[in-house]
């Protein structure tokens, strides 16, 4: 099963974790305990909206360096926050908001699908997310890597090309031996143009009744799976 | 226990496995079963032997680019086997040979000790060797570490001072909130002088009948166990 792939690489944010529904129930929880009377929806929904953006401007300025995730949810939050209406946060607030998006729950299959995956595969993220971000996560969570790749090892987002070779170099393998497991299409079109192998899984309720693609499988890609467990399967783990 | 300290980093050749057992266990099957009839002592000996000056040329050349620790180890092989008198060897067995350094079996109290420092604090090698070596050590020892990072990420070899404070950095800490732990006293000499706390675990046979140092604690580090089991148990895990 998957003949001559040694490494699994995982997108993160909506294919191992709700990040949605997690950062909503932990914001409201918060919000309650401090007395802050705000509905998070449209604010984690915008946020989300602003991570495309923000990281174009590190990839059209790479003068200034790489910047990495936590960085930009950072910059972005504030700003969002006053276009919403939502007032009286400080600094340490925005900064705990910042740090939601290093708490956010696995779906439910993700940490038994990813220890049967373990068994025969390298399994690592390949996520934009910073690695202290996926760090924290993967131990909060319990998400068992046996590593963790970032774009910040790379210094280019996905989907640039080094993000992607880059993991399959430091892991000493071709890309053909590598395979990236994503619930985005755009994300698995840019891993199988640089020659890795690609599964897909589908997240339909991402991004909540907001949700407009990612429904089911848009390209040739090896594998397509329920989940991270028919995933397992298929590679008779 | 270690208060303020968030995450731990480990030299792993000599502190976390047995480099030198190992190699000399694995080669001698591995010319058993091929009717190779050599002493691999003296080879594994001068090959550790190599291990600085070739880090040093690393060092030396920047214009040539990081070049990681695999192939350092690769280049180094050859001459020295030649040196040794030991003839006949393919490039695929100098391969073989390289690959010996991912499978390092750990000390006995490895496993177990860094099993218990997981349940208070992150856990990663700091390591020279290079991203894919410690990846595939750690998976078939299975040493339970929360992320790797190595030398490689950093582009800068231990005990350059990049490799220290670029962990504390990508792990999104100051570098006092990290302790290296080390078996050999210039490691933690260098992580000290940078900021980082310390902890020194004695590896008296690491190099069999030719250790000369690192017996004991040479300078006042944080703390000093006498294994990583026991460094647990000060640190209450």
């Amino acid at each position: 099963m998957a003949p001559g792939v040694k490494a699994l690489l995982f997108d993160v944010f909506g294919t191992v974790v709700d990040w949605r529904s997690s950062l909503i129930a932990d914001f409201t929880a918060w919000g309650k305990a401090k007395g802050i009377d705000v509905d998070w929806v449209p604010l984690v929904d915008a946020w989300r909206g602003a991570y495309m953006p923000s990281m174009d401007e590190v990839r059209k300025h790479p003068e200034n360096g790489f910047v990495i995730l936590d960085t930009l949810q950072r910059q972005s939050v504030e700003p969002l926050a006053a276009k919403l209406g939502i007032t009286g946060l400080t600094p340490a607030d925005f900064d705990y908001l910042t740090s939601g998006w290093h708490r956010l729950d696995p779906w439910p299959d993700s940490v038994s699908g990813l220890t049967r995956l373990k068994t025969k595969f390298m399994i690592s993220p390949l996520s934009n997310g910073n690695v202290a971000l996926l760090a924290n996560m993967a131990k909060r969570a319990g998400l068992p890597w046996d590593l963790v790749l970032s774009a910040e090892v790379f210094g280019h987002y996905k989907p640039d090309r080094e993000a992607y070779l880059g993991a399959a170099r430091i892991l000493g393998h071709q890309p053909h031996e590598v395979m990236l497991v994503a619930a985005h299409n755009n994300d698995l079109a840019a891993a199988q143009s640089f020659g890795l192998k690609t599964a897909f899984i589908p997240r339909p309720t991402e991004y909540g009744p907001l949700q407009k693609r990612d429904f089911g499988p848009e390209g040739k890609w090896d594998y397509v799976a329920k989940d991270l467990n028919d995933l397992a399967a298929q590679f008779g783990c």
